[in-house]
């Protein structure tokens, strides 16, 4: 692979922005030549208009890019991986891929429309197809694809195995981070010693973007996932790091062990994806794990850990909800879309 | 009333123990004659012995009062409420009813023993004619009441109204606080920023002690409900209440608004008790609520609060895991056996 | 005192507002007859238009109140608090007191104008001597009274039996709680497992402040004391509470022990006013107190609890910020003019 | 360097031994090749005995080694890093030196003994003349080296500049993270919501240690450095990184900008060590930092962050408690040693 590909990142300042920047640092592929954000930080560097809050340094590569508006006039990339409301991101990333970028988008905005994938790359890749039905109904040049909601993102890994025993329905309790909301979406007064049990569209995204992901694609569209998913969403003082109470009612009904084996031999090949984790699942045997701040981390924030697998059949699922669950979710479809030869 | 009823507390120094003496300051019945705590303690002045970890000021009643050993001969009261450890309390509670103090224990020892009652007053109070065959069989002249573990207790008042809709089974995954561990029972290096998925032996408690709450009494043995609980339980970074997220199957499948209303109309009687709260169950309309640090203090701390009466069906519930949870549950208890003339 | 006096309460809604809205629940002097707060609320029920965060219930009394603009014309009061932001504070309160009101501000506006008092009723209640003044200078018929910033007001009362031993210099290292920065003042992401060594204006306002409320009243002016105050402010992950590491540099040089008889035996006496804790200094001698948590609500929140005293002379103050550092200061503020028949 | 140094690590399954055997994982010069712990311990796995708490993954190659008592004659290396409790340390630590171990230590036990290094490369690297005397005195084959305490490590490294403005006297506020304390050091109960302004023998370490540390060696022994320390000591909820609000009062009175470019200029040449960072100080210009959870991984947490330089002079220090301020600290010390030949 000869050449770089440019990568631009719409929403640049922000909590998944910030993300994208860390996940495409020292990419062997993929190189940052364009940050874009709002009006108020376009036109100044990255290192005035950003307030960097991650544990890690920002690079210095994006220390004096200037930032540019969110407009495909003014974006000098390939590819863009898109971190934007998603209230905004339904005007602006049709407009991309309209001007022929690939859009890698981490926003709801698009996710449910028929001719756009979502996409987990371990779980559902074939669902690329739907690129071709994008750009024939619509007549763009580029295309958008999506990855799921932080929460949804972290439990269909698991579920995907679990559809061999016969998956009927669903029932999921979170424990989301607050990173999830962005900077400024939950205040310390509201979550300090605290439970919030409730996030807006949180248990509708998790109850509805599944079916799609573990859906057939017949060659021209998805046929749903036949599952009942039943969500209650909650926030905890969690810097990082979704953790997901998981009942999983099957037709077969397997042992924990069968399911426990299941898991383990869930091991995707994507072709060594530069993203993807050597374990998609990684399952822990100890009685209390998975927890966050001890495995959000594994596979540098892209392995989902899974355990305490109990008769019901029951188990826990955690990961880390910005990387997996958001920016290293798009960069991993633009990987798998590069590697295809549609990038 | 014009007695004063004298009572002991066992276990004075932790942190249940500290909830009893909170409880019992300027109760109208009660007046604390004896404080007993383990012979590392036992002789000294309870001001110096306890490490008062409460935001309110130590009682001032208490604070030169002399620890005793746990020991029924040392220990000068009619009831005794009990904040032993589990392993402790199975040997020493019966020698305190074999004495012939009533012992309100907090303790899981007793609990599910099958002459021995488990009783939340405004679940099962019949259950109390349980003593009778307890004292017979054992030939006690005192006996044992025992009140259920914290996160249970939380759950079976809002049960209990749903037994009318013909309860099926119950699947509830729980947040619980640090204080349900005691004082020194969390690390702070173990919680801060995480979750921990596991609570030793608590999912086996809150699956078989509702079936006895919710059984039925007839006269000699309690039948217990015939009722599927699965339960995945989490410690989380909050300092008290425990919250749950709960889904409950009913064969005559009610709409929320109808759980809605069993939960305004469940108002049992038990006759002004000093403990009882105005409203065992307050319903909150509000789509975030309950939270664990708004609404913990609710009824003093013997509220318990629902919300987010959902399809499914699924609802959350929230109450203080060490007042409504622990110490409150068992002075309630003894209320209940003054009132009904067996203290 | 037969008559009710009428409050109202400006910037109803937001932390402080509701401290206040706390406050003057029960209050046997003032009654709650107006609740003021900003446009976006104006016309709503405040129970709908607040978003209450406080662990008490919001009081019966206020939730079908209707908020008002902050409009001296639509509001109904003898006297106003004032919890307004300080920009906002300049021209509205001004407004207020020329229409005739008494303005009990916790705004920062005013206090070091020369003609305004600047009061903590136990330091410097003559202070209130500055309203005739005031009324005289700027031809108002009502008047503007202050009380300090939040982290001035816990550590003046400590400084002020030190000025005995000849006060020369103060350094103190705060640690305050997130509360101080209001509702949204500070995000979850910002704080959690953190600290923020910087608030703005904090630090000036702490170096300032003191002096005017230890200076010397003198009939027409007052001369501020000749002290020389260092602050270092912190921000850390506590809910309520600001702690304070000072040393104090005296000409006498005192002994830790004279220091700590010097606080047990500041006891002002303001003549049993309803808000006036027992005692505004409690002195602590174990090592390890004062502490936010168990410490804050001492004194319904109007006590500062002080503690290790040392060699230096060093010492540790703590006082719950939103009560005895704003909205309690105000009360008492207007408890003392009431009092001294000036309300 | 042809041979790798063999390493054990003394106290092994705590919070710092985890930190020792991150800091030795893929070293360039040191091999664990022992790994010693309590009696409890001894004989086990170090992957069963271990209760591993880094968000890093313990090493493979530490899982199953099999743990041995802490006893020279069962530890297999030439250099052991001592993470034991002081205690324990003062017997312990003489007896490897004796037996021809070099002991890198990071417990307080030998530090202040008049013929032991008590060493920060950066700051006194030429007191390592102190293990000739040791070795002379006591008859020794090997030495003891030690480290300061976590709370002085982070504070004096700033101090050193400052000498050259004639430092007469520093006073210090800590806010220090909960790991300073080991695992369960601290209880959530005691910390959550809270402060807690005590750290055993704290204050007195700080105070006494830095005058070691920033004295003159003659050749026989260290003349301390004529300073005056006064130190206030405060437990915080964050999980690593003692942030530190420093006071130092300098003769020749420098500005803060002269201040600043000291810290610039400070930069010790210690040759290039594995473990030293590329800046000993890190000098932050924004008015919020340094902050414990954005700075605290900085030079791979052997840096330290300061700021707010302010006229006083006042500062900010932070640093990483367990990693710059213990096992790290120890590391660093041991490839001084090795550079210079004596290992």
């Amino acid at each position: 692979m000869p050449e770089t590909i440019r990568a631009g990142i719409l929403g640049a300042t922000g909590a998944v922005g910030q993300r994208f920047i860390q996940a495409l640092e020292n990419h062997p592929w993929f190189e940052i030549t364009c940050l874009a954000a709002s009006e108020k930080s376009a036109g100044k560097k990255y290192g005035k208009a950003a307030n960097w809050r991650l544990e890690s340094k920002m690079p210095d590569s994006v220390t004096g890019m200037e930032i540019v508006p969110v407009d495909p006039k003014k974006v000098d990339a390939d590819v863009v991986f898109s971190a934007l409301p998603s209230s905004f991101a339904k005007t602006v990333e049709a407009e991309f891929a309209k001007e022929g970028f690939v859009v890698a988008s981490n926003a709801s905005a698009f996710r449910m429309e028929k001719d756009v994938p979502l996409v987990v790359p371990e779980v559902n890749a074939d669902h690329l197809g739907l690129i071709d039905v994008q750009q024939d109904k619509r007549g763009w040049d580029g295309y958008i694809v999506t990855n799921p909601n932080c929460s949804t993102i972290i439990m269909v890994p698991t579920l995907k195995p679990l559809m061999a025993f016969g998956l009927e329905s669903v029932q999921v309790a979170t424990m989301q981070a607050v990173s999830g909301a962005g900077y400024d979406g939950v205040a310390s007064m509201a979550i300090m010693d605290n439970i919030i049990p409730y996030i807006g569209s949180e248990e509708e995204k998790m109850e509805s973007e599944p079916l799609k992901l573990l859906g057939e694609f017949d060659g021209s569209e998805v046929v749903p996932a036949d599952i009942k998913i039943s969500a209650s969403c909650n926030r905890v003082p969690v810097m990082d790091g979704h953790t997901e109470a998981i009942w999983a009612k099957m037709t077969d009904n397997p042992t924990p062990e069968q399911v426990r084996q299941a898991f383990l031999n869930f091991k995707p090949d994507l072709g060594d994806l530069p993203t993807e984790p050597e374990q998609v699942l990684i399952v822990r045997d100890e009685p209390d794990r998975p927890q966050p701040r001890l495995d959000r981390s594994m596979g540098k924030g892209m392995s989902i850990t899974v355990g305490r697998i109990r008769e019901g059949i029951r188990y826990m699922a955690m990961g880390h909800n910005t990387i997996r669950g958001a920016a290293g979710a798009s960069v991993l479809n633009a990987e798998l879309l590069h590697k295809m030869g549609k990038l």
